[in-house]
């Protein structure tokens, strides 16, 4: 067996969805909506699978659904890319950033990560042969820690990833940090992996900015972008890259002998639902927001040091002053005690970190967030 | 850019179905069918769709289907597999290779490869740091060299890949090269990954026997099936692996950071399929042999040496007689000038294989495939 594979476990997320459903728990841990996403792009998807067909789309993905990538990101982001060079479809995000490290990664290639970061970017970019550079950021504002990036910068780092808005935190990166970012990259001549799937859940007016746009970055970021999160349709396992058509081939290369392609009548489905518009997001923001509100102060009203959230689907607590043992530990007691499950934030660290937070996920039915909040008040 | 994967051109599929479209030729290169499977199972599909939930299915798959694959194979191979640990579900059979590949290959480790090869195996042994071996088979017959083959194992090889019913060339490996190769694995204590997609295409009373079922194989073999060819879905992209749990779970590790799952609509529409019996898949061969044979005699009449095929969607031919020029020159000269697309042979080779020989899918209409004969007829 593959020794770098074999030295992780179980991803977090199905060891507890598995923990939640063997005792019958809220499962506020694995990032999912418990409602699906538009009716009318299921019609769309069902639709295609009668009238067909069914059969191997183009390796790039559908025209179709590429074009509605380029439209998406030239109307919410002023980008112009070429659907037929820069914009590739992928097996959901998960894969297009295996696609990513497998396609950019030399052996001994470094890579640049920030702590706390998604649970498959280490594994990836190991099992791609590059060797992760971890740069910490620190609660309760996970301010982009300027110093330590700089120093994490050699002449052997060959890319940086970047997940903005950032899970598990909720962080949003700002301008500013972007701008600071794009100046490294530049100067290194380093390439940016974006993943952006929380694209359009950012609360307060805030704003996403993805990379690719700033001055210079054109040629050298890689934006990821995923149906999942976009249209509360998590098991649709559509994504998409975009890169200029340089940085999107040897991209590519990897995408053919890892998936090949992606179902076509989810990818018709999904070219709906990019030509939604603002107002579309803004009402998902909406309803996401007034959760993640309430959560918020009923899990503060509880005892728990809740930490800001701008955008994604999750809340970070600090629960040191209600419960003394780990996070793991923490998140196991609430599914069996509470029936409510969460997800240890320590697992999204690579050596020691905090140890005494949680991450619980708010794109929920709002009975189900208050039956949660009734559960856990009877432990807190 | 990753210098394994930079070497590799676009794969030849898709090339060919590129030139196809743009010569609006008939394509009978890249192996789909032209006529979707079951609308029963696009049906079963559809009303998932509809009835949700369309979130994140279980890592491993939904248990529906991991019990049907399960079952299918009690039903057809007489094995007993335990769906909870010995099943996995796939994004399609080339995520499982890639899955199979990543997770089991150490760098460094041989892998064993029978030639000709399907087109992603080189690409994606070369990226996960194997070492491929190369054991050329020979028209017409594509027996196992067995003596060679032994010389290919050494104290380093890891694993052997098998492709049975064996894309491109139609060929189905007999019990004795499945006994032989079974005694080989077993003596240089190797694993096998076995790329059984065909395993319900075979034809003429021929049987597809499992390097799974052969005695001592249980623990150390790999059997990858896919809907797509078995249900004449390839778009679906839903796939399966069966092995030993000790096997399995690396295999595992390599597909939770891969594309983690697979559209649960999908798989339980192909749980449907699985579960149908063999009068369903009886029709399927008696089809496809029809128009096997069809082809073979027509492609022989206009003076084509058209070797045996025993399964897969394919016939192979011998143009020397015709054409002077390469096997990738053929088929462009077929696509171009008599509008009718085919795949060179050499593809499949690592070295200078044999440059004269071209496969044609034939699992299209009847009145499809009678038009590519008129407008072959035309040029030869
Ligand atoms: C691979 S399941 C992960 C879902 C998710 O994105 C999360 O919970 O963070
Ligand atoms: C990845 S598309 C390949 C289709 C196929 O299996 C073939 O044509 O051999």
């Amino acid at each position: 067996a593959n020794s770098v594979l074999s030295s992780y476990s179980t991803t977090v997320f199905e060891v507890m969805s598995r923990l939640a459903l063997e005792h019958d728990a809220i499962n506020l841990g694995q990032g999912f909506p418990d409602e699906d996403g538009p009716e009318d792009l299921r019609r769309v998807a069902a639709e295609a699978l009668i009238a067909g067909p069914n059969q191997y789309p183009p390796m790039m993905g559908l025209p179709v659904l590429r074009q509605a990538v380029a439209s998406h990101d030239k109307r919410f982001y002023g980008l112009n890319l070429d659907w037929q060079t820069e914009v590739m479809v992928t097996s959901g995000a998960t894969e297009a950033l295996a696609d990513c490290l497998l396609g950019l990664i030399e052996p001994g290639d470094e890579v640049i990560v920030l702590e706390p970061y998604y649970d498959c970017y280490l594994p990836l970019i190991k099992r791609a042969g590059g060797i992760p550079k971890v740069v910490r950021m620190s609660p309760p504002d996970w301010k982009l820690p300027l110093e330590e990036l700089e120093d994490a910068f050699t002449q052997d780092t060959k890319l940086i990833m970047i997940n903005s808005p950032m899970n598990p935190v909720g962080k949003v990166f700002s301008w500013d940090e972007l701008e600071a970012l794009a100046e490294m990259c530049l100067r290194y001549d380093v390439f940016a992996v974006c993943d952006e799937v929380y694209e359009h859940l950012v609360f307060g007016g805030q704003k996403h900015y993805p990379l690719l746009t700033l001055p210079g970055m054109r040629d050298r970021t890689v934006r990821i972008g995923s149906a999942g999160k976009s249209f509360a349709l998590t098991g649709w396992k559509v994504g998409y890259i975009c890169a200029a058509p340089e940085v999107l081939a040897p991209i590519a290369k990897a995408h053919q002998f890892n998936t090949f392609t992606t179902a076509p009548h989810l990818q018709k489905a999904v070219a709906e639902g990019l030509a939604k518009d603002r107002a579309y997001f803004d009402g998902l923001i909406k309803e996401l927001q007034g959760k993640r509100d309430y959560l918020s102060k009923e899990l503060a009203a509880m005892g728990f040091k809740v930490l800001p959230c701008e955008g994604t689907f999750f809340v970070t607590v600090d629960f040191s002053g209600l419960y003394r043992g780990t996070d793991e530990a923490f998140c196991r007691h609430i599914t069996t005690e509470a029936k409510v499950a969460a997800v240890p934030i320590s697992v999204f660290y690579e050596m020691e970190g905090p140890t005494q937070m949680a991450r619980f996920c708010f794109s929920k039915k709002m009975s189900v967030l208050e039956e949660a909040v009734r559960r856990l008040k009877g432990l807190f």
